[in-house]
Protein backbone atom coordinates (compact mmCIF):
# COMPACT_ATOMS: atom_id res chain seq x y z
CA UNK A 1 0.00 0.00 0.00
CA UNK A 2 2.73 2.47 0.62
CA UNK A 3 4.60 4.44 -1.41
CA UNK A 4 8.46 3.92 -1.36
CA UNK A 5 10.50 7.09 0.24
CA UNK A 6 9.88 10.70 -0.57
CA UNK A 7 8.44 10.65 -3.55
CA UNK A 8 5.02 13.10 -4.23
CA UNK A 9 2.06 11.74 -3.05
CA UNK A 10 -0.19 10.42 -6.04
CA UNK A 11 -2.76 13.12 -6.20
CA UNK A 12 -4.00 13.65 -9.97
CA UNK A 13 -3.51 17.28 -9.71
CA UNK A 14 -1.29 19.42 -8.22
CA UNK A 15 -4.61 21.32 -7.11
CA UNK A 16 -5.34 18.08 -5.19
CA UNK A 17 -1.53 17.77 -4.07
CA UNK A 18 -1.33 21.56 -2.36
CA UNK A 19 -5.49 22.64 -2.02
CA UNK A 20 -4.74 25.15 0.51
CA UNK A 21 -1.32 26.49 -0.67
CA UNK A 22 -2.74 29.48 -2.34
CA UNK A 23 -4.78 30.48 0.35
CA UNK A 24 -1.16 30.94 2.87
CA UNK A 25 -1.23 34.71 2.91
CA UNK A 26 -5.29 34.56 3.35
CA UNK A 27 -4.41 32.61 6.52
CA UNK A 28 -2.19 34.69 7.69
CA UNK A 29 -3.92 38.10 6.84
CA UNK A 30 -4.37 40.39 3.69
CA UNK A 31 -1.69 42.23 1.32
CA UNK A 32 0.29 39.92 -0.15
CA UNK A 33 -3.01 38.52 -1.72
CA UNK A 34 -1.54 39.13 -5.01
CA UNK A 35 2.02 37.48 -4.14
CA UNK A 36 3.25 33.95 -5.93
CA UNK A 37 0.90 32.20 -3.71
CA UNK A 38 -1.90 32.87 -6.01
CA UNK A 39 -0.03 30.80 -8.85
CA UNK A 40 -0.39 26.71 -9.02
CA UNK A 41 2.73 25.43 -7.66
CA UNK A 42 5.06 24.31 -9.77
CA UNK A 43 7.37 20.56 -9.13
CA UNK A 44 10.20 21.96 -8.47
CA UNK A 45 8.46 24.13 -5.55
CA UNK A 46 6.34 20.93 -4.68
CA UNK A 47 9.64 18.56 -4.62
CA UNK A 48 10.84 21.89 -2.16
CA UNK A 49 8.09 21.81 -0.02
CA UNK A 50 8.19 17.97 -0.06
CA UNK A 51 11.98 18.02 1.14
CA UNK A 52 11.73 20.72 3.75
CA UNK A 53 8.78 18.79 5.44
CA UNK A 54 10.77 15.49 5.53
CA UNK A 55 13.70 17.81 7.29
CA UNK A 56 11.12 18.79 9.82
CA UNK A 57 9.69 15.59 9.96
CA UNK A 58 13.21 14.30 10.58
CA UNK A 59 14.05 17.14 12.97
CA UNK A 60 10.81 15.90 15.40
CA UNK A 61 11.62 12.40 15.05
CA UNK A 62 15.28 13.00 16.54
CA UNK A 63 14.27 15.47 19.32
CA UNK A 64 11.37 13.46 20.41
CA UNK A 65 14.57 10.04 20.43
CA UNK A 66 16.62 12.80 21.99
CA UNK A 67 14.50 13.77 24.39
CA UNK A 68 13.59 9.92 25.62
CA UNK A 69 17.24 9.33 25.47
CA UNK A 70 17.47 12.14 27.99
CA UNK A 71 14.96 11.56 30.76
CA UNK A 72 15.93 7.75 30.41
CA UNK A 73 19.68 8.61 31.57
CA UNK A 74 18.99 11.19 33.89
CA UNK A 75 16.58 8.98 35.81
CA UNK A 76 18.71 5.55 35.10
CA UNK A 77 21.83 7.27 36.07
CA UNK A 78 21.51 9.82 38.44
CA UNK A 79 18.51 9.29 40.04
CA UNK A 80 19.32 5.16 40.81
CA UNK A 81 16.92 3.48 37.97
CA UNK A 82 13.87 2.12 38.32
CA UNK A 83 11.40 -0.01 40.35
CA UNK A 84 7.71 -0.77 41.30
CA UNK A 85 7.82 -0.60 45.10
CA UNK A 86 6.54 2.60 46.77
CA UNK A 87 10.06 3.92 46.72
CA UNK A 88 11.80 7.24 44.70
CA UNK A 89 12.86 4.37 42.24
CA UNK A 90 9.31 4.01 41.20
CA UNK A 91 8.50 7.79 41.03
CA UNK A 92 11.75 7.67 38.48
CA UNK A 93 9.38 6.00 36.03
CA UNK A 94 6.95 9.19 36.35
CA UNK A 95 8.98 11.64 34.19
CA UNK A 96 10.09 8.58 32.01
CA UNK A 97 6.53 7.98 31.15
CA UNK A 98 4.92 11.22 30.89
CA UNK A 99 7.99 12.68 28.38
CA UNK A 100 7.55 9.58 26.43
CA UNK A 101 3.58 9.27 26.63
CA UNK A 102 2.19 12.71 26.60
CA UNK A 103 4.94 14.34 24.91
CA UNK A 104 7.05 12.47 22.36
CA UNK A 105 4.19 10.01 21.23
CA UNK A 106 1.64 12.14 21.29
CA UNK A 107 3.31 14.62 19.13
CA UNK A 108 4.28 12.15 16.58
CA UNK A 109 0.81 10.81 16.57
CA UNK A 110 -0.24 14.25 15.37
CA UNK A 111 1.82 15.04 12.48
CA UNK A 112 1.04 11.54 11.36
CA UNK A 113 -1.31 12.86 8.85
CA UNK A 114 1.27 15.22 7.53
CA UNK A 115 3.54 12.92 5.94
CA UNK A 116 3.15 13.19 2.21
CA UNK A 117 3.48 9.69 1.40
CA UNK A 118 0.22 8.96 3.38
CA UNK A 119 -1.60 11.61 1.08
CA UNK A 120 -2.21 9.06 -2.07
CA UNK A 121 -3.57 6.76 -0.10
CA UNK A 122 -6.81 5.27 1.69
CA UNK A 123 -7.15 7.23 4.76
CA UNK A 124 -8.61 4.53 7.05
CA UNK A 125 -4.90 2.90 8.09
CA UNK A 126 -3.73 6.03 8.89
CA UNK A 127 -6.44 7.06 10.87
CA UNK A 128 -6.51 3.62 13.04
CA UNK A 129 -2.78 4.20 13.19
CA UNK A 130 -2.92 7.79 14.50
CA UNK A 131 -5.89 6.63 17.16
CA UNK A 132 -3.57 3.44 18.10
CA UNK A 133 -0.42 6.09 18.70
CA UNK A 134 -2.80 7.83 20.55
CA UNK A 135 -4.01 5.37 22.68
CA UNK A 136 -0.37 4.07 23.70
CA UNK A 137 0.40 7.64 24.63
CA UNK A 138 -2.69 7.48 26.77
CA UNK A 139 -1.40 4.03 28.48
CA UNK A 140 2.00 5.75 29.10
CA UNK A 141 0.65 8.46 30.51
CA UNK A 142 -1.79 6.90 32.79
CA UNK A 143 0.94 4.45 33.64
CA UNK A 144 3.30 7.27 34.49
CA UNK A 145 0.69 8.84 36.74
CA UNK A 146 -0.38 5.61 38.71
CA UNK A 147 3.64 5.87 39.39
CA UNK A 148 3.39 9.13 40.97
CA UNK A 149 0.33 7.86 43.21
CA UNK A 150 1.53 4.98 44.23
CA UNK A 151 5.06 6.35 45.42
CA UNK A 152 2.93 9.35 47.15
CA UNK A 153 0.50 6.91 48.90
CA UNK A 154 3.39 4.80 50.22
CA UNK A 155 5.49 7.73 51.41
CA UNK A 156 1.87 9.17 53.22
CA UNK A 157 2.20 12.58 50.70
CA UNK A 158 -1.06 13.99 49.33
CA UNK A 159 -1.88 13.73 46.15
CA UNK A 160 -2.79 16.62 42.81
CA UNK A 161 -1.90 19.24 45.78
CA UNK A 162 0.61 21.21 43.45
CA UNK A 163 0.19 23.32 40.08
CA UNK A 164 2.21 21.42 38.12
CA UNK A 165 -0.44 18.31 39.28
CA UNK A 166 -2.98 20.18 38.39
CA UNK A 167 -1.97 21.22 34.97
CA UNK A 168 -0.39 17.55 34.51
CA UNK A 169 -3.85 15.74 35.56
CA UNK A 170 -6.06 18.31 33.59
CA UNK A 171 -3.99 17.65 30.38
CA UNK A 172 -4.18 13.36 30.97
CA UNK A 173 -8.33 13.96 31.61
CA UNK A 174 -8.11 15.82 28.65
CA UNK A 175 -6.14 13.87 26.06
CA UNK A 176 -8.65 10.75 27.58
CA UNK A 177 -11.47 12.70 26.75
CA UNK A 178 -10.36 13.92 23.25
CA UNK A 179 -9.31 10.01 22.72
CA UNK A 180 -12.66 8.79 23.37
CA UNK A 181 -14.64 11.63 21.61
CA UNK A 182 -12.03 11.34 18.39
CA UNK A 183 -12.89 7.93 18.31
CA UNK A 184 -16.47 8.05 18.36
CA UNK A 185 -16.88 11.20 16.31
CA UNK A 186 -14.18 10.13 13.47
CA UNK A 187 -13.98 6.13 13.36
CA UNK A 188 -17.46 4.77 14.46
CA UNK A 189 -19.49 4.52 10.81
CA UNK A 190 -22.29 5.65 12.89
CA UNK A 191 -21.32 8.73 13.72
CA UNK A 192 -22.93 11.45 10.92
CA UNK A 193 -20.87 13.70 8.63
CA UNK A 194 -22.15 17.09 10.20
CA UNK A 195 -21.34 15.83 13.56
CA UNK A 196 -17.59 15.26 12.25
CA UNK A 197 -17.63 18.88 10.71
CA UNK A 198 -18.79 20.40 14.11
CA UNK A 199 -15.98 17.94 15.67
CA UNK A 200 -12.95 18.47 13.75
CA UNK A 201 -11.89 22.21 14.19
CA UNK A 202 -12.28 21.37 17.78
CA UNK A 203 -10.34 18.28 17.85
CA UNK A 204 -7.75 19.83 16.01
CA UNK A 205 -7.46 22.78 18.43
CA UNK A 206 -7.79 21.13 21.70
CA UNK A 207 -4.96 18.50 20.17
CA UNK A 208 -2.72 21.73 19.99
CA UNK A 209 -3.94 22.65 23.13
CA UNK A 210 -3.13 19.23 24.99
CA UNK A 211 0.23 19.01 23.83
CA UNK A 212 1.36 22.48 24.99
CA UNK A 213 -0.41 21.83 28.14
CA UNK A 214 1.92 18.62 28.62
CA UNK A 215 4.90 20.81 28.07
CA UNK A 216 4.18 23.02 30.62
CA UNK A 217 3.44 20.57 33.03
CA UNK A 218 6.47 18.92 31.94
CA UNK A 219 8.59 21.78 32.70
CA UNK A 220 7.26 22.62 35.80
CA UNK A 221 7.80 19.13 37.04
CA UNK A 222 11.47 18.89 35.90
CA UNK A 223 12.06 22.45 37.39
CA UNK A 224 9.86 21.01 40.56
CA UNK A 225 12.33 18.08 40.82
CA UNK A 226 15.57 19.98 40.93
CA UNK A 227 14.91 21.79 43.01
CA UNK A 228 13.90 19.09 45.64
CA UNK A 229 16.60 16.83 44.74
CA UNK A 230 19.43 19.33 44.52
CA UNK A 231 20.29 20.62 47.55
CA UNK A 232 23.37 21.10 49.79
CA UNK A 233 27.05 20.93 48.33
CA UNK A 234 25.00 19.55 44.93
CA UNK A 235 22.61 22.52 44.84
CA UNK A 236 20.90 24.00 41.52
CA UNK A 237 21.87 27.26 41.84
CA UNK A 238 25.38 25.90 41.35
CA UNK A 239 24.71 23.84 38.12
CA UNK A 240 25.79 20.60 38.86
CA UNK A 241 25.82 18.53 35.85
CA UNK A 242 22.25 17.03 36.72
CA UNK A 243 21.01 20.26 37.05
CA UNK A 244 22.64 20.82 33.20
CA UNK A 245 21.10 17.29 32.33
CA UNK A 246 17.56 18.57 33.67
CA UNK A 247 18.08 21.94 31.79
CA UNK A 248 18.79 20.46 28.48
CA UNK A 249 15.69 18.09 29.00
CA UNK A 250 13.32 21.04 29.48
CA UNK A 251 15.08 22.36 26.59
CA UNK A 252 14.32 19.75 24.08
CA UNK A 253 11.07 18.99 25.31
CA UNK A 254 10.43 22.71 24.18
CA UNK A 255 12.35 22.42 21.02
CA UNK A 256 10.28 19.39 20.31
CA UNK A 257 7.10 21.17 20.69
CA UNK A 258 8.22 23.88 18.58
CA UNK A 259 8.87 21.50 15.32
CA UNK A 260 5.48 19.91 16.19
CA UNK A 261 3.93 23.10 15.79
CA UNK A 262 5.85 24.51 13.14
CA UNK A 263 4.47 21.07 10.81
CA UNK A 264 1.33 21.33 12.06
CA UNK A 265 0.77 25.17 11.49
CA UNK A 266 1.91 24.94 7.82
CA UNK A 267 -0.96 24.76 5.70
CA UNK A 268 1.05 23.27 2.62
CA UNK A 269 1.48 20.19 4.89
CA UNK A 270 -1.77 19.50 5.80
CA UNK A 271 -3.16 16.74 3.48
CA UNK A 272 -5.30 17.43 0.77
CA UNK A 273 -8.55 16.44 0.68
CA UNK A 274 -9.42 13.10 -0.74
CA UNK A 275 -10.51 12.83 -4.11
CA UNK A 276 -13.62 10.57 -4.92
CA UNK A 277 -11.48 7.77 -6.05
CA UNK A 278 -9.53 7.70 -2.95
CA UNK A 279 -12.83 7.54 -0.32
CA UNK A 280 -14.08 4.96 -2.09
CA UNK A 281 -11.34 2.46 -0.18
CA UNK A 282 -12.94 3.69 2.75
CA UNK A 283 -15.80 1.18 3.10
CA UNK A 284 -16.32 1.82 6.93
CA UNK A 285 -16.49 5.71 6.20
CA UNK A 286 -18.92 4.92 2.95
CA UNK A 287 -21.28 7.64 4.30
CA UNK A 288 -19.04 10.21 3.78
CA UNK A 289 -19.02 9.97 0.40
CA UNK B 1 -14.01 55.13 11.90
CA UNK B 2 -15.28 52.14 13.61
CA UNK B 3 -18.50 50.28 13.53
CA UNK B 4 -20.55 49.80 16.01
CA UNK B 5 -21.39 46.78 18.40
CA UNK B 6 -21.18 43.33 16.85
CA UNK B 7 -22.61 44.24 13.39
CA UNK B 8 -21.14 42.08 10.12
CA UNK B 9 -18.44 43.92 9.00
CA UNK B 10 -18.73 46.25 6.13
CA UNK B 11 -17.36 43.15 3.56
CA UNK B 12 -18.50 43.54 -0.28
CA UNK B 13 -19.89 39.87 -0.41
CA UNK B 14 -20.23 37.11 1.89
CA UNK B 15 -17.18 35.13 0.36
CA UNK B 16 -14.90 38.69 1.50
CA UNK B 17 -16.26 38.12 5.02
CA UNK B 18 -15.27 34.58 5.16
CA UNK B 19 -13.25 33.91 2.86
CA UNK B 20 -11.70 30.84 4.17
CA UNK B 21 -14.89 29.09 5.83
CA UNK B 22 -15.77 26.64 2.75
CA UNK B 23 -11.87 25.09 3.65
CA UNK B 24 -12.26 24.60 6.93
CA UNK B 25 -12.70 21.08 6.55
CA UNK B 26 -9.87 20.31 3.97
CA UNK B 27 -7.89 21.88 7.15
CA UNK B 28 -8.67 19.42 9.26
CA UNK B 29 -8.86 16.33 7.24
CA UNK B 30 -10.82 15.33 4.28
CA UNK B 31 -14.14 13.03 4.85
CA UNK B 32 -16.20 16.32 5.10
CA UNK B 33 -15.56 17.67 2.04
CA UNK B 34 -18.86 17.24 0.78
CA UNK B 35 -20.05 18.92 3.82
CA UNK B 36 -21.88 22.54 4.49
CA UNK B 37 -18.98 24.23 4.51
CA UNK B 38 -19.04 24.02 0.74
CA UNK B 39 -21.72 26.84 0.42
CA UNK B 40 -21.63 30.14 0.73
CA UNK B 41 -22.57 30.84 4.02
CA UNK B 42 -26.03 32.34 4.74
CA UNK B 43 -27.37 35.50 7.15
CA UNK B 44 -27.98 33.70 10.36
CA UNK B 45 -24.73 31.49 9.91
CA UNK B 46 -22.41 34.78 9.30
CA UNK B 47 -24.06 36.32 12.71
CA UNK B 48 -23.66 33.01 14.88
CA UNK B 49 -20.37 33.42 13.46
CA UNK B 50 -19.59 36.96 14.55
CA UNK B 51 -22.06 36.67 18.22
CA UNK B 52 -20.05 33.59 18.83
CA UNK B 53 -16.76 35.05 18.12
CA UNK B 54 -17.77 38.29 20.91
CA UNK B 55 -18.62 35.48 23.17
CA UNK B 56 -15.07 34.47 22.91
CA UNK B 57 -13.17 37.43 22.94
CA UNK B 58 -15.70 38.64 26.09
CA UNK B 59 -14.66 35.46 28.12
CA UNK B 60 -11.06 36.14 26.83
CA UNK B 61 -11.06 40.08 28.19
CA UNK B 62 -12.58 38.75 31.04
CA UNK B 63 -9.89 35.87 32.06
CA UNK B 64 -7.16 38.23 31.20
CA UNK B 65 -8.68 40.62 33.77
CA UNK B 66 -9.14 37.51 36.44
CA UNK B 67 -5.47 36.98 36.07
CA UNK B 68 -4.24 40.36 36.24
CA UNK B 69 -6.69 40.94 39.70
CA UNK B 70 -5.61 37.19 40.32
CA UNK B 71 -1.84 37.69 40.58
CA UNK B 72 -1.88 41.29 42.26
CA UNK B 73 -4.22 40.43 44.84
CA UNK B 74 -1.48 37.98 45.75
CA UNK B 75 1.48 40.19 45.49
CA UNK B 76 -0.38 42.43 47.37
CA UNK B 77 -2.19 40.98 50.36
CA UNK B 78 -0.80 37.37 50.62
CA UNK B 79 3.15 38.86 49.34
CA UNK B 80 3.31 42.10 51.29
CA UNK B 81 3.15 44.55 48.17
CA UNK B 82 5.93 46.19 46.15
CA UNK B 83 8.78 48.51 46.01
CA UNK B 84 11.77 49.22 43.72
CA UNK B 85 14.54 48.50 46.60
CA UNK B 86 16.48 45.10 45.64
CA UNK B 87 13.87 43.37 48.68
CA UNK B 88 11.23 40.66 47.84
CA UNK B 89 9.08 43.63 47.66
CA UNK B 90 11.05 44.13 44.07
CA UNK B 91 10.56 40.66 43.40
CA UNK B 92 6.69 40.61 43.94
CA UNK B 93 7.07 42.97 40.41
CA UNK B 94 8.19 40.00 38.60
CA UNK B 95 5.08 37.50 38.21
CA UNK B 96 2.76 40.99 37.98
CA UNK B 97 4.46 42.50 35.00
CA UNK B 98 5.23 38.86 33.41
CA UNK B 99 1.66 37.65 33.69
CA UNK B 100 0.42 41.06 32.56
CA UNK B 101 2.86 41.54 29.97
CA UNK B 102 3.78 38.41 28.37
CA UNK B 103 0.80 36.67 28.63
CA UNK B 104 -2.56 38.71 28.90
CA UNK B 105 -1.32 42.14 26.97
CA UNK B 106 0.39 39.43 24.48
CA UNK B 107 -3.18 37.49 24.09
CA UNK B 108 -4.87 40.08 23.48
CA UNK B 109 -2.73 41.95 20.91
CA UNK B 110 -2.17 38.48 18.97
CA UNK B 111 -6.51 38.12 18.57
CA UNK B 112 -6.67 41.66 18.11
CA UNK B 113 -7.02 41.28 13.93
CA UNK B 114 -9.82 38.48 14.80
CA UNK B 115 -12.37 41.24 15.76
CA UNK B 116 -15.12 41.41 13.08
CA UNK B 117 -15.21 44.79 13.45
CA UNK B 118 -11.75 45.80 12.20
CA UNK B 119 -12.27 43.92 9.15
CA UNK B 120 -14.26 46.25 6.86
CA UNK B 121 -11.46 49.02 7.43
CA UNK B 122 -8.02 49.90 6.64
CA UNK B 123 -5.83 47.87 8.06
CA UNK B 124 -2.87 49.95 8.71
CA UNK B 125 -4.39 51.33 12.19
CA UNK B 126 -4.80 48.04 13.19
CA UNK B 127 -1.61 47.05 12.71
CA UNK B 128 0.27 50.36 14.58
CA UNK B 129 -2.53 48.68 17.50
CA UNK B 130 -0.85 45.44 17.37
CA UNK B 131 2.81 46.73 17.03
CA UNK B 132 1.54 49.14 19.96
CA UNK B 133 0.64 46.79 22.49
CA UNK B 134 3.05 44.30 21.60
CA UNK B 135 5.88 46.77 22.25
CA UNK B 136 3.91 47.40 26.03
CA UNK B 137 3.64 44.12 26.39
CA UNK B 138 7.39 43.76 25.70
CA UNK B 139 8.33 46.52 27.87
CA UNK B 140 6.57 45.23 30.64
CA UNK B 141 8.27 41.62 30.42
CA UNK B 142 11.65 43.46 30.08
CA UNK B 143 11.04 45.77 33.68
CA UNK B 144 9.32 42.38 35.07
CA UNK B 145 12.99 40.80 33.93
CA UNK B 146 14.56 43.85 35.75
CA UNK B 147 12.58 43.55 38.48
CA UNK B 148 14.25 39.91 39.61
CA UNK B 149 17.64 40.21 38.24
CA UNK B 150 17.77 43.31 40.55
CA UNK B 151 16.46 41.24 43.74
CA UNK B 152 18.76 38.26 42.59
CA UNK B 153 21.66 40.99 42.41
CA UNK B 154 21.31 42.09 45.91
CA UNK B 155 20.82 38.59 47.37
CA UNK B 156 23.60 37.48 45.80
CA UNK B 157 21.90 34.67 44.24
CA UNK B 158 22.69 33.94 40.53
CA UNK B 159 20.60 34.65 37.71
CA UNK B 160 19.22 32.05 35.12
CA UNK B 161 20.07 28.70 36.75
CA UNK B 162 16.28 27.21 36.72
CA UNK B 163 14.65 25.68 33.86
CA UNK B 164 12.11 28.26 34.59
CA UNK B 165 14.67 31.27 34.09
CA UNK B 166 15.81 29.13 30.76
CA UNK B 167 12.21 29.12 29.79
CA UNK B 168 11.28 32.39 30.23
CA UNK B 169 14.45 34.05 28.85
CA UNK B 170 13.78 32.13 26.08
CA UNK B 171 10.58 33.61 25.77
CA UNK B 172 11.05 37.08 25.76
CA UNK B 173 14.34 37.01 23.65
CA UNK B 174 12.04 35.22 20.79
CA UNK B 175 9.35 38.02 21.97
CA UNK B 176 11.99 40.67 21.20
CA UNK B 177 13.07 39.13 17.89
CA UNK B 178 9.46 38.64 16.60
CA UNK B 179 8.70 42.66 17.21
CA UNK B 180 11.44 43.93 15.63
CA UNK B 181 11.78 41.24 12.28
CA UNK B 182 7.13 42.09 12.58
CA UNK B 183 8.28 46.29 12.79
CA UNK B 184 10.88 45.62 9.31
CA UNK B 185 8.96 42.79 7.92
CA UNK B 186 5.44 44.55 7.72
CA UNK B 187 5.39 47.95 8.97
CA UNK B 188 8.24 49.61 6.84
CA UNK B 189 7.54 50.23 3.65
CA UNK B 190 10.69 49.27 2.11
CA UNK B 191 10.24 45.37 3.03
CA UNK B 192 9.45 43.39 -0.51
CA UNK B 193 6.16 41.87 -0.98
CA UNK B 194 7.78 38.14 -1.38
CA UNK B 195 9.82 38.58 2.51
CA UNK B 196 6.18 39.49 3.80
CA UNK B 197 5.30 36.24 2.02
CA UNK B 198 7.82 34.63 3.49
CA UNK B 199 7.71 36.37 6.71
CA UNK B 200 3.77 35.95 7.63
CA UNK B 201 3.80 31.84 8.27
CA UNK B 202 6.52 32.25 10.15
CA UNK B 203 5.97 35.34 12.28
CA UNK B 204 2.27 33.44 12.89
CA UNK B 205 3.60 29.99 14.42
CA UNK B 206 6.50 32.10 16.35
CA UNK B 207 3.92 34.41 17.55
CA UNK B 208 1.52 31.35 19.06
CA UNK B 209 4.86 29.33 20.12
CA UNK B 210 6.22 32.30 22.46
CA UNK B 211 2.56 32.17 24.06
CA UNK B 212 2.58 28.80 25.09
CA UNK B 213 6.27 29.33 25.73
CA UNK B 214 5.45 32.47 28.04
CA UNK B 215 2.52 29.77 29.88
CA UNK B 216 4.72 27.46 30.45
CA UNK B 217 7.43 29.78 31.85
CA UNK B 218 4.44 30.90 34.28
CA UNK B 219 3.17 28.02 35.29
CA UNK B 220 7.19 26.51 36.60
CA UNK B 221 7.21 29.94 38.30
CA UNK B 222 4.44 29.70 40.44
CA UNK B 223 4.77 26.14 41.05
CA UNK B 224 8.09 27.10 41.86
CA UNK B 225 7.54 30.27 43.97
CA UNK B 226 4.88 28.26 45.86
CA UNK B 227 6.95 25.52 47.04
CA UNK B 228 9.79 27.97 48.00
CA UNK B 229 7.24 30.47 50.11
CA UNK B 230 4.79 28.20 51.82
CA UNK B 231 6.43 26.16 54.32
CA UNK B 232 6.50 24.61 57.79
CA UNK B 233 2.76 24.96 59.27
CA UNK B 234 1.72 26.55 55.74
CA UNK B 235 3.08 23.78 53.68
CA UNK B 236 2.36 23.69 50.23
CA UNK B 237 1.41 20.31 50.52
CA UNK B 238 -1.82 21.05 52.97
CA UNK B 239 -2.92 24.10 50.27
CA UNK B 240 -3.40 26.80 52.57
CA UNK B 241 -5.60 29.39 50.93
CA UNK B 242 -2.44 30.75 49.30
CA UNK B 243 -1.55 27.96 47.69
CA UNK B 244 -5.27 28.10 46.49
CA UNK B 245 -4.61 31.13 45.20
CA UNK B 246 -1.69 30.65 43.34
CA UNK B 247 -2.92 27.36 41.88
CA UNK B 248 -6.02 28.89 40.79
CA UNK B 249 -3.60 31.50 39.14
CA UNK B 250 -2.55 28.88 37.07
CA UNK B 251 -5.74 27.41 36.27
CA UNK B 252 -6.71 30.93 35.06
CA UNK B 253 -3.75 31.48 33.09
CA UNK B 254 -4.33 27.98 31.16
CA UNK B 255 -7.37 28.97 30.53
CA UNK B 256 -6.94 32.14 29.42
CA UNK B 257 -4.34 30.70 26.81
CA UNK B 258 -6.86 27.96 25.79
CA UNK B 259 -9.45 30.57 24.71
CA UNK B 260 -6.51 32.69 22.55
CA UNK B 261 -5.50 29.70 21.08
CA UNK B 262 -9.49 28.49 20.21
CA UNK B 263 -9.99 32.38 18.87
CA UNK B 264 -6.44 31.94 16.76
CA UNK B 265 -6.98 28.24 15.46
CA UNK B 266 -11.14 29.69 14.24
CA UNK B 267 -10.38 29.70 10.56
CA UNK B 268 -13.69 31.80 10.59
CA UNK B 269 -12.98 34.07 12.43
CA UNK B 270 -9.77 35.46 10.04
CA UNK B 271 -9.57 38.83 8.53
CA UNK B 272 -10.57 38.34 5.27
CA UNK B 273 -8.35 38.70 2.06
CA UNK B 274 -8.60 42.83 1.75
CA UNK B 275 -10.07 44.14 -1.53
CA UNK B 276 -8.72 46.51 -3.42
CA UNK B 277 -10.54 49.39 -2.29
CA UNK B 278 -10.00 48.65 1.08
CA UNK B 279 -6.05 48.33 0.30
CA UNK B 280 -6.28 51.56 -1.54
CA UNK B 281 -6.49 53.16 2.46
CA UNK B 282 -2.98 52.07 2.83
CA UNK B 283 -1.17 54.61 1.32
CA UNK B 284 2.24 53.55 3.22
CA UNK B 285 1.88 49.96 2.32
CA UNK B 286 0.36 51.17 -1.33
CA UNK B 287 3.20 48.45 -2.86
CA UNK B 288 0.83 45.33 -1.34
CA UNK B 289 -1.43 46.35 -3.75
Amino acid sequence: MQQAGPSPPSCSSTSECFPLSHHNTAECGSETSSGPEKHEPTFPSRMRSIVSFYICYLLCLGLGLACMVCVCLWNSQWRGGFAWDGSALQFNWHPVLMVTGLVVLYGNGAVLYRVPLTWGQNKLPWKLLHATVMFLALILSIVGLCAVFGFHNDKKIPNLYSLHSWIGITAVALFAMQWVVGLAGFLLPCSPISIRALLKPVHVWMGGSILWLSIAACISGINEKLFFVLTGTQAYVDLPSEALLGNSLGVLIVAFGLVVFMILSNHKWQRPDSSPEVLAYTPLLEEEN
